[in-house]
């Protein structure tokens, strides 16, 4: 198809796709003469996952990274998930004290190298964000945290399917980035529900 | 103190704290002259808050609205989860379809009229973002992820503590939106732990 129809079909908009393909986001279309190209379903799928990612929050820069990561399936699920880890953690102080982060995630198995330092970074940010704002997480709730997050990450990584080394790029790289909305919002649902539960119904308004 | 001393008290430069005077999220000093005003550890305080606010991605407008409720401990903790929750809610679609999503919920014992529908509506609006991109999320994982933040809810609802109506109120509104950014990197520590133990160790480099 051309890349009006390619634009229709997707409905991301033709100058968008141009930028893509100039930033090289997406691959270059079959050329069919010195001023056409043609774009398949390949393309449209490209599209797709492009604008996740991005209305995500990942930059272009890092989405170039995850997309080269999905296009190379000859990544070890372990350095995958960095790679996707790496392009959503946001960067941190480097001087950043690791001690209280290290002692938070003892409880999910952790032990020094098991995670990249940055990603160990990040809990440190968060706690210091929440000191910060003179928050404290009561004791009961920051291990009912910890439970939950391991929970949740041995079912996914239970979930990596090994038959196919493209489908399980696609599920690390995808699954670690794009499910923290959903993640977000269904803590608050499930917060609401358990307030109803305690405090009786919100006030009508 | 002045301005100049709150400043360097608190790490906010003095042309952000006077932003956050005019934009009425900083209640004024007490004036000392037609020109000077002093400033207390009530507003040193109120700047770590303001700042973990906006550093959470919460904008000027709805920090407003949540120091106001910061404020007015009158508020019932539901109602308090709701505003907070409304702060930080990405708007979404209006005509989303909310059965997929009231599916995924009913596990948590939602029922019609158990949340506000924005935030439901956010649970919708990131499985379309799931489902546009491709991805489909284990059933298992999936229950794995309603599960998790059942527990994490129900943690911190039991939580809130019931003495006085300022730390109820400031427990809720900082800890619903304060902590996100502390589950999504514990989520992050968690997989590269589990994905360690399923794959091994990742390569060196």
């Amino acid at each position: 198809m051309r890349i009006s129809e390619l634009a229709a079909t997707s409905g991301v908009p033709a100058a968008t796709i141009k930028y893509y393909l100039r930033e090289n986001l997406l691959p270059a279309g079959e050329h069919t003469s010195p001023t056409q190209a043609s774009y398949g379903e390949v393309h449209v799928r490209r599209l797709r996952v492009i604008r996740a990612l991005i209305e995500s929050g990942v930059s272009i820069a890092e989405t170039r990274k995850l997309l080269a990561a999905l296009d190379d399936p000859s990544e070890k699920p372990s350095d995958l998930i960095g790679q996707a880890h790496a392009a959503v953690t946001p960067r941190v102080d480097e001087d950043l004290d690791l001690g209280a982060a290290e002692q938070v995630v003892a409880r999910l198995g952790w032990q020094p190298g098991a995670c990249d330092d940055a990603v160990l970074a990040g809990v440190a940010q968060a706690l210091v964000g929440l000191d910060r704002a003179g928050f404290e997480v009561p004791a009961e709730v920051m291990a009912a945290y910890v439970d939950a997050m391991q929970r949740i990450a041995r079912a996914e990584i239970a979930g990596i399917p090994t038959d196919s080394a493209e489908a399980a790029v696609r599920y690390v790289v995808l699954g670690s980035v794009l499910v923290e909305p959903l993640l977000l919002a269904l803590r608050r649902v499930a917060e609401q529900v358990a307030s109803t539960e305690r405090f009786g119904p919100k006030s009508v308004g």
